[in-house]
């Protein structure tokens, strides 16, 4: 198989990321809050430092797979541009007098312009003629389709465990156009379509009801096991799910479900924790120590799961998971000050290329400096711009292929 | 038919209520936002509000459904346990461990414990045995299922337009249960499933997408007029399916869309204007005065929707829907400060039981007075603590069946 | 002395108290949170309640005077006003055009209409004439003079603490005319101006810098002891500014200084714990259990203050300073939601008549029974409207006069 | 007279700022809001951005300052390390306890110290010793004085006006301390000691009630003529005491006020509208073409302002008050997205160095470049850091002399 995931530092192989444009053109200091995002973005220099970013990583042997560049790809399917009328542009979505007319629009227009405008969201301005009561009562600068700036954090859409896939039903509605962006790109995209894995969780053909879960908070750590945070954005139905397709197809045989408190800063597991070699972690202590961690393993059938409360450390319950004798731990730098900033602008949030080597932005010196005194080689990028959104490398990256640690 | 509302204003026949109970016993200052309440009642209080005001109903010929007791009812048709199992306990719901356990429990358990806890929510100290991990990573008093506080609210989650019903599709998640046990209501107690009647929008098996509307922004005000507010809480995909299905089904010709400013205070339609008399409504021209508003007209076929903004006054585009020569308006009472609180307090949103008697809060002293004024009957109800929720009697009533105005 | 106040149980004989008005029907959902108030009351009616809680006070023999009736009063004294129209009327308050008219109209116009609109506040309605740029800049209904409904609550502004009495500098800018407002009548009314006494903090001839203090934070328990909160509205600074006022004067040789979270449900230490009895407190145990305190007492001189964190119980504290073998414990009525509901209901704000009898809104029935289980009185007053300002009859009470509780 | 400012746009010879440090190191994203800062800034960075900023008005011939060297420099005064003693460290700031020993420290430590610690805010770490009760409650990471971040933007807390300063009250509490050091700089620093210059408004001694100004607000555009916004920030009284301050001294004989919503986005007036050129202004049109403005004028006395709304586009005004024929305007750059964004970065926000050259902030290329069109040289400066508070190269600078335009 051409993809699968299977830990979080073995050698990177294949990567998607996403690089930043019209959506995030679109962002304005009064509807960001409506759109999920912290601040807005000078966006040619975010759209340099992303250049960056994708170029460090090909400099190592990645792969990079551009979304956009993908659904613009898979575009080329006729079908794939009917599913896309089907789910995102159908009468429910965009209303019953635009639909005919949107549905014409994205089977004739180039892909490359149907794919920018999925992604960048579609204004009044865009479109000349009248489209019905949705243009009309918008205001000016309405959006008729909205813009998905989200989409940034590829990590969050869905996520390779193992040998197979989710595609992510995400809390917030405004964040459901991206998982339907991520399910045409594995449907038609050739590449994906032409290999077979399974899809652990999600799908636009059912209603996922309160089985909630983002990337951001799933780790496969490797070794079998994958850790997943539950809290504002992930919940304990979804991590079940996933528990229980892993067990039945014996891709995974634990799963650390790990209690976040509902907070903007811990928004993710990997914001507060993320792997940097065999046997070391970044984690930001004054969250991960609190957290209630559960361990949930297949019963006597695979459908019967089995939950336990574990009472120790989450680095210790990782070792165990992984095999390893001691996993060492590197605290966010700094004085107490320092080490809440650091989190803040995702000095945990780092992605591995292999074992011990990891991106980082340059702006957390107190993280970056004790990584390396760990004897970690952190690559640092800037991230001026890209970090405004709350996103570090880790949030920005969605593995398609990953070696094991081991 | 037994039911239909063919006016606002005509006699009232038969209305679907809820009286407050455990839902509004577990909303607390702390989960309040959460569940979309603005403030805490005192419950048995709040009951005698609530059962002086069915009384009052009843007084005048009303008949008066309990939105609860039609569960209770409906539920003693094992298909309907069945359905609620599927759309409300299920995996996706409830969690892949809990689901097996809440479907024996929806299946043997008293109907009327089935009912209540439906609506009430589900604690931890609800449920005697470990359920799993939603039951365990939950705070002590979490909810495993949320309660459904805005219940009370009956205008909302469905309603009735001439001869059919819509089962809303509601902006916010914590409210979509809601329409769950209204679709439940009408499928399965005998009284409605006796009948035929049409859905003109809504329903558990599809994904309504950006289709959103709450019955506070729809009032058929009659002559085959439909008055449907778009703001916070309705989009306009929603009104053009609606419209569109009253065409083609001709039990509308007009729909009048308005649009309304996105505030708490403006949440729904009938927060700023509703009908007294066959000419005679009481509104908060701060806000109706500047919304702009569109008619909705079949054109040559009843799915080619015609769209055309209307610059005159609301109340003149009522009174010319309704073919009377003049609509009387009635402003909230009081100077602007009075103005103001009453419109919070629920003094423009009334409920008439026939032409020229409407039941209002005692407490909005100035908009009762100027409406007695123009001879209209206001029946003073407490609202001390039904108040609290926001909304007044047009809020807490489905109408089932009333008769045309004129 | 006719003033002093020597415990929060012994028989109160005089009180003051403000009855909701002009200010009050100044207040609407737009304003209210700028003017410090959670909702908005139907004032006609929190009149009434407000009335019945005075007389229930005086059938009780309590003398309870209305503090806009005692500033009344005190305008008498030109020299009163005299000092509003430099302290609250001046050029930097009202601007340097309108501060000479003001000057004129608080010495000419009836007292009892500046004493009115001092309170409640002036809009541009009020005042025909143009008084420059204050008055032509602000919106139509805005105010010139704000007004003051958290004068609602005598308990803040002012307290007496044995023998003398603090001038509070407020937290909130928008409090400090309330102080002011106390001042004048301490300075000017003849009740007062004729009797000597001490101020121990506050006053407004100086800048108090970071020593804020609200009364709702201070108890005077008796025995020499107080017990102040320090959190959201009470700074250190003001509780060692006020212990060693006492201490100098030997009115007090213990302060029990007890820090709250900050937090808009335990703005004051009386809205978690009050004394019913003289050894019986009712609590919200959930925040006060995990306060911690410090014993503050007078060192080799009174200035040389002694400052020791204590690590029991603060029901165990207070009996040991009153000398009492054990203080009961009532906690919030209900399960934890109805807990929560009470103490943010103000179930935990109560006023002692004498000792065992106190004055609670009906409305919290759980906590109201659980004191009466104890042999508690509890008088029970309608709070439908006066509780929605979050404040009890603890709250909306400033004693002057009640005798020891031993 | 060695100080003075005489336009917006003349020669600029001597500005005070103020480098990032301490106080900005002591920002967290917990702690932001209460601090006023909209997010937390790399603080080794905004140093080398504000390093490049002075370089550039250096190798332009401004003499530059910064007002920690200043304050550092007047502390060598005993007297000046008494007052501050007096004002910031006093028993109503610090508490009666550690009064004392602040004292002593201020007495006695560095003068650099002192400076630093007073900007830079001293946590319960920095103090070795108990200093009492404010020390012992407060949080561990707790600031016993408060850091002060916004003091970056040297603007607003004093303004020279012509030939004399005010020393602003400003409506946030926390930033009173600020006004306190440009007090103590101003009257001890032997630059400013050894002139003689009027305060407009301002100063320790008194309480200014509700006279708040910021110098982001004020803006004197020359020719006798100042602007001022009313807003969040800044009230018509102080806006009405400086007019009669300066006419009073023949200083100035117009005042427009201009008044602002109130929005975190248009918190100053320049914000939304600063000069360039002798005949240009770049602004926000959006807020600036709907904002009422006002003339103020010396009347019969320079005691007798006369007020008169002005119906004309503030340009226009401008240009009248200038005697230039036309006021040239440049709206912030890009499309209403861009302009949206680039408001809120500061594009509009410039400094002017002399007439037609200014410094902004490189990422604003859609306002640079218009600016560009028409003549005007904008040297930019990196922002990514600096921008974080929100402020721009006018937010970050005190004029202390410039030459008047013409």
């Amino acid at each position: 198989m051409s993809f699968g995931v299977n830990s979080e530092v073995g050698m990177l192989r294949k990567v998607m990321v996403h690089r930043p444009g019209l959506e995030h053109r679109r962002l304005t200091p009064s509807n960001a809050e409506e759109l999920l995002f912290d601040d807005v973005l000078w966006v040619s220099r975010a759209q340099a430092e992303h250049d960056a970013f994708r170029e460090v990583m090909r400099e190592r042997g990645v792969e990079v797979y551009l979304a956009e560049r993908l659904l613009t790809e898979a575009l080329a399917n006729p079908e794939a541009r009917g599913w896309i009328s089907d789910h995102v542009l159908n009468e429910r979505e965009v209303g019953v007098a635009a639909a005919d007319r949107a549905r014409t629009w994205a089977t004739e227009a180039p892909a490359a312009e149907v794919a920018e405008f999925l992604i960048g969201g579609i204004t009044k301005a865009d479109v000349a003629e009248d489209l019905g009561l949705e243009w009309e009562s918008a205001d000016p600068a309405g959006m008729l389709l909205p813009p998905l700036p989200n989409l940034l954090f590829q990590r969050d859409p869905s996520c390779w465990i193992y040998d197979g896939v989710t595609l992510n039903p995400m809390t917030k509605p405004a964040r459901k156009p991206e998982t339907m962006i991520m399910e045409a790109i594995y449907g038609f995209h050739p590449m994906f379509a032409s290999e077979k894995f399974p899809i652990w969780l999600g799908g636009a053909g059912e209603d996922w009801g309160r089985a909630h879960v983002e990337g951001g908070d799933v780790q496969p750590i490797g070794n079998g096991a994958v850790m997943i945070g539950m809290g504002e954005r992930t919940t304990p139905q979804a991590v079940l799910w996933i528990a229980r397709s892993l067990f039945r197809a014996g891709s995974a045989q634990l799963v650390l479900a790990v209690h976040l408190p509902k907070s903007r800063s811990y928004m993710h597991l990997d914001t507060v924790i993320t792997m940097c070699d065999r046997d070391l972690v970044t984690m930001f202590p004054q969250v991960v120590d609190g957290a209630r961690t559960w361990a949930i393993r297949p019963g006597e059938s695979p459908d019967d799961l089995v939950v336990a409360e574990q009472r120790r450390p989450l680095p210790e319950l990782m070792a165990e998971a992984l095999g390893v004798e001691r996993m060492r731990v590197v605290p966010t730098g700094g004085d107490s000050f320092e080490a809440e900033r650091e989190q803040w602008d995702d000095g945990n949030n780092v992605v591995a290329l292999e074992p011990g080597v990891v991106i980082g932005y340059e702006r957390n010196t107190g993280t970056n400096e004790a990584l390396r005194r760990e004897g970690i080689e952190v690559i640092p990028i800037e991230g001026f711009e890209l970090g405004r959104g709350r996103g570090g490398s880790h949030c920005m990256t969605c593995p398609l292929q990953r070696d094991p640690a081991f």
